[in-house]
């Protein structure tokens, strides 16, 4: 996504301290994933599509995890501690610091947000570009129930926030609610903070109060409003499978726009970052693990698993093809079915069409690789490479055992065990003669009978 | 489910007579599965868990094999047979001689109902405790159609039952409709049965003319409520697909907000009996046939089917992994794609990740089974086990041929066939040597091409 | 379908000559497949089954290939181009020559309106038969916007057709809309087109200005109704995907009503011509393409995938069986996971249940293809059959290097790489002896974990 360069320095806070006891999980919450990437990370991501020169991360000292994998991106000085946890605004608090030598805007978000994404935020900076000196995100609930609401006057002006809980019935009765992000210069954000109190119910230091101060100082406070659907927060399973399904189902007619054929959009499961091109179908039941690109003119067949890698143009994929990691499937190439392809280079129009494992090395040009074939690329400790030339033929129920190269059109017979390089244009062949035994079978049955009618015989005394 | 234990004895009469032709089907309606148990089975299940000690199902002649399977689970007593069928009254006084020296309450379901659970059930007791002497399960139909109308007096005492084809237009306004489960006092319900009469356009005996029949003996008649969606009843493929569809909708919800992770809920089939433990990740499209327990930390990953296993900590199943009822996955263990496991333990850590069989036998612990290895456990007649001890290493593409044991730490060599023991620590191997032979591929090549050639030569004159 | 004769000649003239830009697509819009066949099939099926004795299909200059696809069905006389585009009207005008010999009722469809099958036009024949001169298909939109509205008199007498542009406030009321679909007597139909005019804000000749016309000349004008879900066409990729879902969810209820069981009915995505007899069951995720037919008793298992494949009474096919054309598969047979069938014939009671690939040739009935096997069929040149006698039994991991036959009751060692005829009652084996190196894994061991220290060691200074 492009945004236009902003006016002022940006920065970004993201609250993510939160305990996330409803999840009932061992996983941190923000760290659990919506389209293959942790909620933590779309939060950084949103925070870096709007430029933020800074961003900041709230964690709690209950997961260390969440400050692992936040200094991991962002650097060891992206991240601080609320300890103990005493409310939003003392959260905001604790990245006072980190932020003391900042001179612009900053934005308050929440990690628990997957899809609060840079174009849900960026209204916020319009205001603030026209003047609101604190612009607050709101939504139109359909239920307000436990959300804080916003109490307006005309032009999104924005008077106060009230938690439920505070609320009297008339203003139970309004319908927009705060999503908690809001963006505000960042001296006056901490000032104002500094005047936020805990008297309240909970002796909690609230980031909503920061609007009624600042109405109240006779600065400008607005909002603007998302759709309910895009701020909703993530704190139990069921709402992290609901804030899943809106992306998906987001994404998918996004590619269906951009001109992919979806037969069955809903079982078409993407990735954050999955780029299929217009003129690409996908089947149903295919599943995108990050880090996959596919091109025009590719088919992903049903039952197909992609991680990883790249389809080439008109390509055809499964079904049941399962591509790891590095495999990169040149134009033309098909993968077939109950084949996996792992850190494997496959040249243009060649095909593994049935039950293989093609693991490290390389397939050249259109290669063929026969039903059965096993490159064994372990030895229990080290991996080891298998290159096949261009052109050449694998024979089924081969097993190449790496490191070995298969010259380009060389050939190797059905079922052979291949230990040694074949030159180009070869055969190498290694399997046992056969050797026919007449009536074995025909006796070996006859035995078997025997015994089992005599085992039943016994039985029924 | 843990219920206490009743105050008065439970029996329960389970209506199982109907012949369900609607369903089109070879096999009798209540042998149809919900969760992958017969609907009849639901039906005892929730008698069980009432803790009725005498269960009696009510079988029609048309059906042997409805009888034949309640018998299997309860014992030759606990069938009876209506024949002819002359109406839900009548089927129910086909059980009066089976519990004829019972004392206690009697809750008549039906065995088509998958979703009258116990605790739908429960408030029926509830009311027999506080004093009704017939006790009815309603509920508030969106469109009552050709549902039985209740007729309620305040403080939801039953007046009567009225069948809708008996409805003039003022019952036909009521939206309070018969689930048909009945609780009353054993000797009771029999006695008013006896007095039920066939005087209607079907000249069947209703079991709903109880309630009216009670009523007029100035018994207390009550009735308690159920969502609609619980006590449907399945007479169709579509209402079983509908029942099927309710009953996964609540599982997985359950299983969420017990903490497991379902990125994609609505593509996971569960099974009446399937256990995950929280701290799991179930991913899109996965299926759990019946007996399945899952333990905490453990990922099934996409397009799994697992049935009649255990599955252990941290244990990684899948893509693809088929776990067939026997297979006990040790913790951390991983299963890969296209791996079948059947009657196999396979140790703590130990690995099969590609396009394996494993059947019958043990895998030790961090035992590596390379990929295309097959398990030759069968010979035609009997099934031989496959012991692989803990750390040993399987080459790829091997055949281990039962019975047969390899080592503790013993290795065997890519693409061989073994059918002898492998001692501790050794290395077994069993393949042809390599034979190469130069330009072979290129002049057979050369060959069929002419031959091509001169065919299309051929062709074109 | 059967569908009466109809008591006039029919013909038939479909529009095809969309650009379908919106598709975003390479592939022309009307060769966009709904259920496996494209959107023109579907329309070209739909006259037919009305039993339209002449078919014009009017495609465009700019997708050539609409114009190959319709001859290569109908032949080069059923195809006429319309160049360039100049409206619906002069589109119809377009076929005037290609009818100018016929005499009966033209029918007018549109290529991208899959929906639109026999049952649904058919109201427009009886509309004729019973005195209307035009006859128009109808909706009731639920949301009108830019669809055609319908001005209507009592009795379903159409007035005239106001395309919404040239609506005005009272017009855009209405909620009848024009499907396009229109049918009358074809010399009629030309005769009015001919008087057509373009004046309008698009220069365009509009096919709904006939009825105008018509009613002008006190001919009788009547609209017939749709569901409105029948008659929606395909402009997008989203669009398509609709039109999918809507048939797919229709043909699965009609399948359902038959008396076929299928547990979770959206996750069965059946082709257009999909045979599933009574008494099946589907189980979930199961992806039927073009050409399958399934016999009664058959289980059809989680993840299978059958395309151009017949399964016989009883079979058991699954999980993850991939059926291919020309599979046979007999009754009682079981194809089990992860096996690949194609061109095969599989006789009756036989079994392949793990891992294989069984492709051009024969399976006796009875006989059993153990774990791992792969019918060798293909040189890189030609393809070769595999024929496996009755009661035969291959054992794992094997190949079988076609051509070649393996006799009634014949067995063959696991591991094995058959490459000649084996005799009727023999055993072959073709395998190597087995060599065990004592010690060898322990001391290979040994020295890798040697060389890792070392390197280890190395790294950290």
């Amino acid at each position: 996504m492009t945004i236009s360069v902003p006016s002022r320095p940006r920065a970004s806070v993201i609250l993510a301290a939160g305990q996330g006891t409803r999840m009932k999980s061992p996983i941190p919450k923000v760290l659990h994933k919506v389209a293959g990437r942790t909620l933590l990370d779309h939060a950084i991501d949103a925070a870096e599509s709007l430029g933020c020169a800074r961003i900041v991360v709230v964690v709690g000292a209950h997961s260390p995890a969440v400050g692992v994998h936040a200094r991991k991106r962002l650097g060891e000085a992206a991240v601080v501690i609320q300890d103990p946890p005493m409310g939003t605004g003392h959260a905001v608090l604790a990245a006072k610091d980190a932020l003391a030598d900042f001179d612009g805007d900053v934005v308050v978000t929440f990690a628990d947000c997957p899809l609060v994404t840079a174009p849900v935020i960026s209204p916020l900076f319009d205001l603030r570009a026209s003047g609101a000196d604190v612009a607050v995100l709101g939504f139109e609930a359909a239920d307000p129930g436990a959300y804080g609401r916003l109490i307006l006057a005309p032009g999104h002006v924005l008077l106060r926030i009230v938690e439920a809980k505070d609320a009297d019935d008339s203003v139970r009765q309004v319908k927009h609610c705060n999503s908690g992000v809001l963006a505000a210069d960042r001296a006056l954000l901490f000032d104002i903070l500094g005047q936020v109190g805990n008297d309240n119910a909970n002796k909690e230091y609230y980031l909503t109060d920061v609007v009624g101060i600042a109405h109240g100082r006779e600065l400008s406070t607005r909002a603007a409003f998302a759709a309910e659907a895009s701020v909703q927060g993530v704190n139990s399973q069921a709402e992290l499978a609901a804030a899943e399904a809106v992306w998906q189902k987001r994404r998918r007619l996004a590619l269906m726009v951009e001109g992919v054929t979806l037969p069955a959009p809903d079982t078409v499961h993407l990735a954050w970052d999955t780029q299929i091109s217009p003129g690409v179908t996908v089947e149903p039941f295919v599943v995108f693990g990050p880090g996959v690109s596919v091109a025009t003119g590719a088919v992903i067949k049903a039952f197909s698993h992609l991680e990883g890698a790249t389809v080439g143009e008109g390509a055809l994929i499964g079904p049941y093809a399962r591509l790891r990691p590095g495999a990169e499937i040149g134009a033309e190439a098909h993968i077939g079915n109950f084949v996996e392809v792992k850190k494997v280079k496959v040249g243009a129009g060649a095909k593994a069409n049935h039950l293989s494992y093609l693991g490290d090395g390389t397939v050249g040009e259109k290669a063929n690789i026969g039903a059965g074939t096993i490159f064994c690329n372990y030895d229990g400790f080290d991996k080891f490479e298998t290159h096949v030339g261009a052109g050449a033929f694998i024979g089924s129920n081969s097993a190449l055992v790496a490191p070995v190269r298969i010259g380009d059109g060389a050939m190797t017979g059905s079922g052979s065990v291949i230990t040694k390089d074949v030159p180009m244009g070869a055969l190498a062949i290694a399997r046992s003669d056969q050797k026919t035994k007449n009536d074995w079978a025909t006796d070996f049955r006859a035995v078997k009978l025997a015994k089992k009618a005599k085992a039943a015989k016994k039985d029924s005394k």
